[in-house]
């Protein structure tokens, strides 16, 4: 039986809505450093504000958020500003239109881009799998784990809809070894999060850690 | 009475879905060439291969988008790549957890910066008037006259609502001498159209300008 404070270490605690203000930032920082939350999961605009008033706080953010159609060149720059700006994990959208043309070598190549320059960083790839054929979900499990991402994960929170347990068992029969799973996107109940954990998440992004949890 | 010639040339004919791939954004560009819309308006890590397959077309494309809250830095590098692939047009996104802290000379800031980059080119600015009270609609109005931009644009058609003759009246009252106003986000008939027309709109942004026009 899992509680709620080792519960909290799975955990991104996130705030991606277009219209958050650094006050309501500020707040998720301080719940994420009381509860032990993994991170924050926050705009970039937010990250360097973040680092200077929250010191220590485990920082991810958004690369190519949410549509993933910016050129690669644009993500790498992006990832390098956040880094520099004080990220420690970096959630990057892949192109679903090279996915829906079948260029799967490109996808790997640019996933690869962005593993390349944040080496000692955590780099997950959201594939977005509302918009995916399960041919197409497995695809890319092969393009993150040979591209040597640390993390495939589910969902924006921004597409027609989030994590399944379907597809978080489906990615982890699929991925290579040294991949983890994070589930994201519509979490909003206790036993939808433990639910993904048993099928093999070990990140949870949400933004209603404080009212699953407390 | 305007006929459908007429009104083409008021289109920035749009195809903006996560999905979209390079076989319907070249079907796009065609329908705009035949017509002659105003511009395309379409993905980043599409223009460089429109602007070599198709040439002379305009290119619209967008930045910080949907969301705005990149970085200054990064939306800067952004207007910068997509005028190097081949971009006349730049529709970029403001940063609205800027608008509700009420940082409005930041706002003004970073479109300015935009401004400097992309002389002799067309600026637009969307403001996702979804999210906006009528005050802050009407601050964002300034900032978009002061700093020199050449369109304020409603809506990114990701919010929660689109472009209403409302606001775009509204926008007519409040911005500079030169500056324009695009409508986007849900025109999707005739009628809809042309009011955003007699309103004051000077562009139309739509994914629908086949069914709308034919």
């Amino acid at each position: 039986m899992m509680d709620t404070q080792t519960l909290w270490p799975y955990i991104d605690h996130t705030l991606l809505k277009p219209t958050a203000s650094w006050t309501e930032v500020q707040t998720l920082c301080a719940e994420a450093l009381e509860k032990k939350a993994a991170s924050v999961c926050i705009p970039p605009s937010f990250v360097a504000r973040i680092q200077k008033t929250f010191g220590d706080l485990n920082i991810c953010t958004v690369i190519g958020f949410p549509l993933g159609y910016h050129t690669t060149r644009i993500k790498v720059e992006e990832a390098r500003a956040a880094m520099e700006d004080g990220a420690g994990e970096l959630d990057m959208m892949i192109n679903l239109g090279e996915v829906k043309a079948g260029n799967f070598e490109a996808l790997t190549g640019e996933i690869a881009a962005l593993r390349e320059i944040s080496a000692g960083r955590v780099l997950k790839v959201i594939v977005e799998t509302c918009y995916l054929t399960e041919a197409e979900k497995i695809k890319l499990c092969g393009c993150v784990s040979r591209a040597g991402a640390d993390y495939i994960k589910t969902s924006t929170g921004f597409g027609s809809a989030g994590a399944t347990v379907a597809d978080v068992k489906l990615f982890a029969r699929h991925i290579g070894p040294g991949v983890k799973i994070k589930a994201s996107g519509g979490v909003s109940t206790r036993e939808e999060l433990l639910a993904l954990i048993e099928a093999g998440a070990s990140r949870i992004g949400t933004s209603r850690g404080m009212t699953i949890l407390g």
